[in-house]
């Protein structure tokens, strides 16, 4: 009788990072696309843009102005999702949007408080993350590690959501490198939900092993998994303190993780060397990706930590950062993750496995410079 | 001291179907777009495209031919993600991607089976669900209802998820009018999820009323809202049978829900009177849809209902639709829910309370008619 391949039938992978499943029909890979093609980004660009709001010593849409600077810059958000000070919102204010219903279990409401800021990764416009020197990369992971630093001893601050959302296909209105930060009173869904599972996986573990963490475990088996074969490889690059993968469980075509060898909680426990490794193997994971289709590969990139000092899951967390990417076929034909997977299952059209050699497989040195 | 004020201030929602929260900022609808610009759609097309293989006789990719259709048509999907047949997936097997750490919590997988159908709403290349006329619509309602029925029968299918990609922006890759049904042996993550918050409801509040259900205590709740004034209201159009209103806890800008005023377990329990009352409204709702930015408006649309007969949790869901439109100031400026969206937490720009007025100000009559 037939045997089950991974890469002819249908399957659920299950996530346990956010306890959910992925469906994955490597076969869909073949279907003929007719839908929507993107425009290809226009790659020319200054060094300089005085109409950027980004570059260095221009005006901002606010009136403020940027300074000088010559290597990261942080300024505060000018359109922030969340201020410092606000009202609270109890039952009475509740009323205005739930009438005489505001008390009722199916209409809640937080007020919620924080902080934005813009991290703007370097004084050139015409550079993104891959083409920046490990050592320019570096400066931005410090830059973070700063960040990370004031927000955490504020008590108003329960957890800090650093990302960078690149190209104009993610969302990202100006080419200028540039990343952002979302601090905010509470753990915000996503980190909670990875949280809760690496507790509960902690919790079933700590009799056997005190220090049981589901990142350790996973970082050893894909270990394992690469050395055995290609098969089970699903490694793109390493080194001494981080690897990048497709994880088991991906649901973008090319998405990756960037996860830290041994217990880091957050970006402030990295050492020097630890910085610099983490800088070089983000260079490394994103020119290959430049590489895959030969363009400024387009993703939300986003690090996920512990929450602030003050908060009571203040070192449960394992640091890694998620990559998610949205092109599958070529640089103008990406995947959508619409009709069945809002309804019902993300879904994917070719295997963790399939991805991860295909990045594995491309060369560390950028398309641009070779 | 100043007072809360929901159009002002950052708050989190809850959705309680999904147990889940959306970060809302009001204000961020202030702030400029430089982004990303979507094309407008061509809106002049044939009534029949000879290269379009969802038109009546067509020929499609695989070489199928399609029937001289006069109304709604059925046919399997030629690149389905799930077969009816297919090896399973044991330990031994999993060892192809896991090796030696396929019995691991860290490594688990599922084979999957299922049906993938297509359906075609109309004959007319030319034409969209809201420039169908209800009857025309109750046509679709009762091709889905014998769907339903059929697959409910096979003890091999758990789930029918029945969806609408409508538009190049969500990824539908022909505009003939046409939804999908995906049928898959388990239920996918989002049915469980709400499954699992309405039994979790229904248990809870047992004991006061045997037949309490989370969706019937919230269009209760609504009703109600809706008539104590225009600042709690989030119904856009109703009938005896449906309201079709912005969810309290909406992500996308102007996501909708319609949803049955009785309790309804499934497509099948809809009598002659509600199937013309779900089409009505289905029609109303689309075209407001249109109206909103005079443009043919793009969305995934789908139905959620309880599992099938065999399935233990058959009775436990209450009937309704969920509309994700991800256009957000105009024909051709969207929403984009990535970095933070991602990685932390929904967001959304407005609140449901502004959404919901917009629409119901529209017209129901459609603006190319007008
Ligand atoms: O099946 P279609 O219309 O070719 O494809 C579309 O809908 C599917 C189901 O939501 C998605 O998986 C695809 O990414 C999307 O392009
Ligand atoms: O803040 P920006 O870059 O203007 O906006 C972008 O990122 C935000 C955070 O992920 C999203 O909410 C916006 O939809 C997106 O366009």
């Amino acid at each position: 009788s037939e045997e089950f391949s991974f890469s002819d039938h249908s399957h659920r992978r299950f996530n346990p990072l956010t306890d959910s499943w992925v469906l994955c029909s490597p076969h869909r890979a073949k279907r003929p696309w007719l839908g929507q093609v993107e425009e290809a980004s226009a790659d020319q660009r200054p060094s300089y843009d005085p109409k950027c709001y980004l570059c260095p010593g221009n005006k901002r849409a606010t009136g403020a102005q940027n300074e000088k600077y010559a290597s990261t810059y942080v300024f505060p958000n000018d359109y922030a999702a969340v201020h410092a000070e606000q009202p609270d919102c109890d039952t009475a204010a509740l009323a205005q949007v739930a009438g005489q219903n505001a008390s009722s279990e199916l209409f809640r409401v937080e007020s919620t408080r924080g902080q934005c800021s813009v991290v703007c990764f370097s004084p050139r416009h015409d550079l993104t993350l891959p083409e920046l020197t490990p050592s320019e990369i570096s400066q931005v992971v410090r830059t973070w590690q700063a960040i990370y630093s004031d927000l955490s001893d504020d008590p108003a601050i329960g957890y800090v959501q650093l990302f960078e959302n690149k190209g104009a296909m993610m969302g990202c209105s100006n080419p200028h490198p540039h990343g952002q930060v979302w601090a905010l009173s509470e753990v915000p869904s996503e980190p909670a939900l990875e949280i809760a599972a690496l507790k509960k996986f902690h919790a079933k573990h700590a009799a056997k092993d005190p220090h049981a963490c589901l990142l350790c475990s996973y970082v050893k088996a894909e270990e394992t998994n690469a050395a055995a074969g290609e098969s089970t490889n699903r490694v793109v690059l390493q080194n001494d303190s981080f690897m990048a993968l497709v994880p088991f469980w991906a649901v973008w075509p090319f998405e990756t993780m960037i996860v830290a060898k041994s217990h880091i909680s957050n970006i402030k426990q990295l050492d020097d060397k630890q910085v610099t490794h983490l800088a070089e193997i983000m260079q490394g994971l994103t020119c290959r990706y430049d590489n895959l289709f030969q363009c400024s590969f387009p993703y939300s990139m986003g690090l996920h930590q512990s929450p602030t000092a003050a908060h009571p899951d203040a070192d449960c967390c394992h640091l890694h950062l998620h990559f998610y990417p949205p092109l599958l076929r070529n640089s103008t034909v990406r995947k959508f993750l619409v009709g069945f997977e809002m309804m019902a299952e993300p879904q994917r059209d070719l295997t963790a496995e399939q991805a991860a050699a295909r990045l594995r497989a491309l060369s560390s040195i950028h398309y641009k410079c070779s």
